[in-house]
């Protein structure tokens, strides 16, 4: 049943609606020499919230309902996202993870979204969740603060087994709008990476649903790395119906799931990333996750919750003064 | 005016919707031999969170604005569902309101949505609002753990005065997601039918918005009937705008609306159900009705609100364990 | 790029769907005898909640996200509107402020949206965002408590440059449902307006997000239009991303835009315009602003806030009775 849907179909109906919209995205779409389109969503252009949306759309496959919705931060009312998914394992692990890193040449970008599937990038989690997808279009998300051009483009082509004209590439940096939201986006999939490397077996999620608060633009790309980051680390709230069954593991496993547990919890990310003088070797990989988890398994008819939110280690991070 | 709103061909269209995405849906359809056509949401499949959206629209005639939001259960974060209506007497009375019990041989099922308004199940509430439906189709949502087989359909068809291979039925157990979404979704039909049956003119209602949690699944159909009615009960808000004008009336029959004021508020439903030994007449009807109810009368320019939710009770009905 | 999006060919689209759904809105359209279309929602017809969300939608020449959504009065839950916009200044500015006074013969109504941009009102507001709409088609919100008649609709025309079978009007009440709605759908206008009555560049404005409750119908239009703007004062809030640079201006800038700056904050606005003999005048102009607002500078890379809401005088201004 899963390999019915092709999440690069499912995306070439959204890069459609971009291009449609181009004006009131603010995107701006650019074709390369060799066919391929580029969608700029904040590297060159403006973009804004709803360039972020279409890029989380992108990157879920559309196998998400995601909406605007506001977070209380102690009274502070910021911008944030909503997702809820029936296809976790697809839309988050198979097509939104950024698995992808791409460096050919002086250009460097973080990869998502339905393209990975025909890559398989990388292999062991397609093989884990048994998707594969088989399309002739190759829809790549790029976290970037270049426009990729026609060498990366050849690149994507290859491994995806494309023609370069059918690469559609939708691209904008860490630091703006559209990239903050797009991060905030993968409140879902961060507590399934979470919860598979701890060893939970993350076919048996059955559904997602997700809240994060949206990053102001704080600084450069690596600042907001940070304060994008800490969105789901400090303030992300995660919700998963599951068919496990072992109640005992299923507990002991979502207590150990959320960022709370992480030896570095408790202070913004950019400043564990700096105190780690920017080696992400030296950070505990454990922090990316959601604050918050809570799991109902269906077969066990249990449910759990883990973790807790820190709005005041947001509010720090996102450095807004109170006047 | 009331009359020229077809509530089947609405659902019809929704019908058409879930028959295209049946794999993003995770739903069955099944062609019976007669030619009515099930659509399966959570018997024999997994269904999910959107299963239960379009049931919940189908319920409603798709006269209502549902979406996912976020509920927060003293610091719990869970997945709730939110309903806004400008036809609460056709889409909650008419339509939605589970007013048909169908037991045919060995089947049973609760029967909402647009078919009954051609069956006029039960023919009383058809002739209180003044509305009937005029429809070949008929399109009926079932709350049962049974695919519905010819000789249910016969029957449906037999009391709606339409062909076989013209009815469709949408069907969940009430222990699957899907059907724990659907109910939620009834927060404003609810309220409606507790103020009908204190002697509150229901025709005067003129806009219904309503929010409450989605239960997780929680244990078989019977416990879920539990889980599903606290959503309501102990968490649901409504706020109705109607059209009255008799200020000391309206503030007396908002005051007994709430769930609040029934003899068996303050414990978790399944408990007063096991109470009642599992019959339904020991149980206080009252009980049925959102823990907080809103009134604008537009004609008196007067507001009225009763009752207060208790996460508490929810809690423990979800039996969701902090670890 | 900015005078590529047409708001009345915008508008146009918008009212398109408001003919076809006529029953569903619980409008009704009208045509005159110049040709001139009138959609009535709410002077002689009920309206409604989702009436309201069209005339939101025209109002911001769909350029914005609007979704209903739940607000906490103090435990009080009552609805809302949210509206996400990256076009803030056409969206807002050019089409949804309430610039254009209409008064024919004995015809009163306060015009807005997407017409106001054929009309230039006002022509300096214009001229500073630097935003003009071609259009044969003029698309104009009415807030008004009559229907209007050729003679208003010929003194449109006129000003707008087309014939008059080319005017389009939506018009509702201040003391109506759908009144209510669009009047909290200014949120994140309201919000520019006050800036750039400070001083403030709103070109430099590059998305806006903002959350208002919807006030119940409470009165006559006067008072109505009290607890509508409290809706905004008291408890409106906003967050606005901005390109400005100059820190110092800017925190100088936020720190006066609330309402809560305002010498008349602290009493529900029906008393304030009550103790100024109902004189526009002699009520602080500050006063009309979000009660919190909060900005991201994403050239400084800094963010403010300033204000706080206020739910106590929101509901001594609803009259909410909770008995």
């Amino acid at each position: 049943m899963i390999n019915v849907i092709s999440v690069n179909e499912k995306g070439l109906a959204i890069i459609d609606e971009m291009l449609d919209w181009e004006e009131e995205l603010k995107v701006k779409s650019i074709e390369l020499d060799n066919g391929a389109t580029v969608i700029d969503c904040g590297v060159n252009v403006e973009g804004g919230y709803d360039a972020g949306m279409y890029l989380s759309r992108l990157c879920l496959a559309d196998l998400a309902d995601i909406s605007y919705t506001k977070f209380d931060l102690d009274g502070l009312p910021v911008p944030a996202i909503q997702v809820a998914t029936d296809h976790p394992t697809i839309a988050c692990m198979a097509s939104q993870y950024a698995g992808w890193r791409i460096a050919v040449g002086k250009y460097f970008g973080m990869g998502s979204g339905p393209a990975r599937a025909l890559g398989l990038k990388p292999k062991e989690l397609y093989e884990e969740i048994g998707y594969k997808d088989d399309s002739e279009f190759a829809v790549l998300v790029m976290e970037s603060s270049e426009i990729p051009n026609e060498e990366v483009v050849e690149y994507i082509a290859k491994h995806c087994s494309v023609d370069p004209e059918n690469v559609y590439i939708a691209v904008a940096p860490t630091a703006s709008i559209a990239g903050c939201v797009q991060i905030s986006a993968r409140i879902v999939e961060t507590g399934i990476h979470k919860l598979e490397s701890i060893g939970y077996d993350i076919n048996t999620i059955k559904s997602g649903f997700g809240v994060a608060p949206i990053a102001p633009v704080v600084g450069d790309d690596t600042k907001c790395m940070g304060s994008t980051n800490d969105c789901i680390i400090y303030c992300g709230e995660t919700y998963y119906t599951v068919e496990y069954g072992d109640v005992e593991k299923l507990e002991e496993l979502v207590k150990k799931a959320p960022s709370t547990t992480s030896r570095d919890f408790g202070k913004p990310f950019y400043t564990t990333f700096k105190e780690a003088e920017f080696d992400f070797f030296k950070v505990d990989a454990g922090m990316f996750a959601p604050a918050k988890i809570t799991v109902n398994d269906v077969k066990s008819k249990k449910s759990f919750t883990s973790g807790r939110i820190n709005p005041g280690i947001l509010l720090e991070s996102f450095g807004i003064k109170e006047i």
